[in-house]
């Protein structure tokens, strides 16, 4: 019997935690930790640290190299295909390390329902029992360190990606969107006319970097600010809210 | 100097409460408790359970009685009414129990982003700085009950209200909608071919209740529950997601 723990540890900041993720970290047998290269290394040191500092209990610690995923026209395919080989190293792991069963538990950015492949390659990975516990997004990260609302009185919002906003322009059926996953300011590509946005970079890490304004306004600094912290990090994790306004 | 810190405390289950939550409830000089009448009296003391539970810090904590929105045909109004009220109150509260300044502590349900009236308040007080400590959403506890992604693969997803489904219709831009806010189950409103809906109520706390499948399948079965439940406990809570199956 192997059950495996889907952990959300929210965006980086161990204020994030919650108290049932610190159980399930410690209710575990098996934690991997995952390493994605030299210019994320920061993540993975947060993930170490997370374990050095919340662990009481005697739990098993493996790293493991995610595979890259290949750069193809057909992303989708692209994606199928890097979880195909990503349930492959966990199933290894788990022959290698729990032969007897027991419970594998993995650190999951933000929330592991939003935007993350955990629970799709976990569906890959037969008889193992997939639990969820849940995590604060990059989402409440934002909002949060605005100090505003996703959501105007009663109106939806809807969440989305760089590549689509980029590809489809302002998505129907919402005047508030919040844009993930975007590498290139998609943000760009839609008319600012009477919109607002606000954005944060490495929310609720040491390196947070927040800005908002009338898109016209504040749009071109965005660009400039976010190209400028990447280089100096080696990195970059952003996400906005942009925002109609109404009347 | 009037701090006022709005600090998410999930969805009624302790486990979800963050670090950072825990310790901004014991930064506070006061907490508020809103009392919301007798049938929703559970949720009252939840948070009185919370505060016995993890205040370490002399605390005071002072309960108020939270005015009744007006049931007006015109929605909108009704609520900014009921906002001004309600700043009014906080504001005695501050005035009578903080004269010299200080900081102020409010458990808001879930995240204070979404679907929530405390930052629309906080911004009625003059002179008082806000700041947002994330929760964990209803949203993150419907996925992680169900242990389900919240998009499908790069796809957007769309959060709304009961209200809107029902008096518009599915909504243009998404196949994937989070229904709140909804009291008259509105998912019977729309066509049910093709569509699966993942339900839950009372997400995370002991009465939890979830299910699933395709809405022409259980969408009758849910009404039915959803009814049994309320009697039952006097109150319910609950969300769904609907997803249009693709391809
Ligand atoms: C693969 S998704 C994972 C999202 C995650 N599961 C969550 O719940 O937030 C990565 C995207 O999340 C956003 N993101 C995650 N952490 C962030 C942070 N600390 N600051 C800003 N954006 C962040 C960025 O849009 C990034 O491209
Ligand atoms: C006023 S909104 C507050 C939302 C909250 N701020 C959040 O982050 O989830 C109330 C709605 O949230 C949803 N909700 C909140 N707690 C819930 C729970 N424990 N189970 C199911 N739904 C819940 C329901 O849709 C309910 O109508």
């Amino acid at each position: 019997m192997i059950t495996l723990n889907l952990i959300g540890i929210g965006t980086g900041n161990p204020d994030h935690l919650t108290f049932g993720a610190v159980k399930a970290m410690n209710a575990a047998d098996l934690i991997l930790l995952p390493r994605k290269g030299e210019e994320k290394s920061d993540l993975i040191d947060l993930r170490r640290g997370i374990c050095a500092q919340l662990l009481t209990e005697p739990v098993r610690i493996v790293e493991y190299d995610v595979p890259r995923r290949a750069e193809r026209q057909d992303y989708v395919g692209a994606v199928l295909d890097w979880h195909d080989a990503i349930a492959a190293l966990w199933m290894e792991q788990i022959v290698r390390h729990l032969p007897d069963g027991g419970t594998l538990a993995l650190l999951v950015w933000g929330d592991p329902s939003l935007y993350d492949s955990s629970l799709r390659i976990a569906g890959r990975l037969p008889g193992v029992t997939v639990r969820v516990i849940p995590g604060i997004t990059s989402v409440q990260a934002l909002t949060a360190a605005h100090a505003i609302c996703l959501n105007d009185l009663a109106e939806p919002v809807l969440i989305t990606t760089g590549r689509r906003l980029r590809e489809q322009g302002w998505p129907e059926g919402a005047d508030s969107i919040v844009v993930m996953l975007d590498g290139r300011c998609a943000f760009q590509t839609v008319p600012a006319e009477g919109v607002d946005i606000w954005w944060g970079a490495y929310l609720a890490m040491p390196q947070e970097a927040i800005m908002c304004g009338p898109l016209g306004v504040v749009g071109g600094d965005i660009v400039r600010r976010r190209a400028a912290l990447r280089k100096e990090h080696g990195w970059i994790m952003d996400i906005y809210l942009l925002r109609r306004r109404r009347g």
